[in-house]
């Protein structure tokens, strides 16, 4: 089946998910755009009242069109729930997200976000991480000493770069190194290591943070229970 | 004495650590700007070939007027030296800096220079750090979520803010959120909660970075050895 039939039948499972009231977290992706199409479906056929948050202004845009009502995330409370996409899920429910760019973003919304709904389809879940080149967003400045850095620690980084050529900006204008790192056999280890780099404004490791994964697969949606 | 003399004084002594044929980082403040002067002096007088790196552009405006070659830190070899100011200094040879929001830049020169020198006046020795507020440069999007960690971490978080009475922004656009603890018992554990929590894109501790201090006294100047 069409990976793209996958996406949409899980994000069309998560969007069950969503109650009258509630204040949610709306990734970005593929997937999270059919989910916000499923999403402003309910709330128009079932009159919900509920307020989004997104984590790029592509989402924020689709979200708004279909009426579904977005705010900043600094004039939220906390979020009920974020449902969002991941570009691998490992047997621990650790997850890499980011080959969108948006990790940033996609981070702070989910840490600021009771429950964390991933969707994806079947080939998303793996044994390790890694085989998905891991993002990291950098500061431009001083960025190829950072870069000898993650070479040396034998990491494979690599400038990401955009239809030009040019390294890729993101949304805050700084550049994307991904770490194509193979098999990430301590998730925990290498985050840590990451976060003390300076530099490196987010890496894409999302560690214990997901709750549920939905999952499209060839013979149907299916709901896995993180461990949290 | 006035301060700025005890400044000027501790920026000359420190232009003395300069050697012909140097790549040499030069940090941000009113006592590098004696120290980019002194050096300037010395390149006119003495026909040193050295080549600067800047952590500011107001660094780079002023090196580059007086005659300093400046490259950017991406095109340079690893800094031999990097002299710069400093907020505060504890007994340690811990410090804070980024008074003036530039710790982001000033941190990534430091960690790529073979030794650091600090030039500060007497009142920036300290027993313990944590008098000077500690800035943090921090992600605008979920800033406000951020903030609410920080408070509840009793880290008594505030805003710098412009003259205008705005949020100020760094050099990337960034907010700067200062950190009014008082006294800082444990830096490395500050320090490593900081780095761990997303949306801090850089903390102004610089833990463990100094080789040498150079003070400007009433009684002269000194020259303090790190342990390191």
């Amino acid at each position: 089946m069409d990976a793209s039939l996958l996406k949409k039948a899980a994000a069309e499972q998560a969007a069950q998910f969503v109650e009258d009231g509630m204040m949610l977290g709306l990734g970005t992706g593929s997937t999270v755009f059919f989910l916000v199409e499923a999403i402003a479906k309910r709330v128009k056929e079932e009159h919900l009242h509920i307020t989004g948050v997104a984590t790029s202004s592509r989402t924020a845009q689709q979200a708004t069109e279909l009426g579904i009502k977005m705010i900043d995330i600094n004039d939220a409370p906390t979020l009920d729930l974020t449902i969002d996409g991941a570009d691998e899920i490992d047997a621990n429910f650790q997850g890499i997200k980011g080959g969108g760019a948006a990790h940033l973003l996609e981070k702070i919304v989910a840490l600021n976000s009771k429950r964390n709904v991933w969707i994806v389809d079947q080939s998303k879940l793996v044994q390790n991480l890694g085989a998905f080149p891991l993002p990291l967003e950098v500061i431009p400045f001083g960025s190829n000493k950072l870069f000898q850095r993650l070479a040396a620690e034998n990491l494979q980084p690599e400038y990401r770069l955009n239809a030009n050529g040019e390294r890729m900006r993101t949304h805050n204008k700084n550049f994307v190194i991904d770490l194509h790192i193979g098999v990430i056999e301590h998730p925990h280890l290498l985050g840590d290591w990451l976060d003390h780099q300076t530099g490196i404004v987010e890496h894409g490791l999302f560690l214990d943070v997901v709750s549920q994964v939905v999952v499209g697969k060839e013979t149907g949606v299916e709901i896995l229970q993180a461990p949290r």
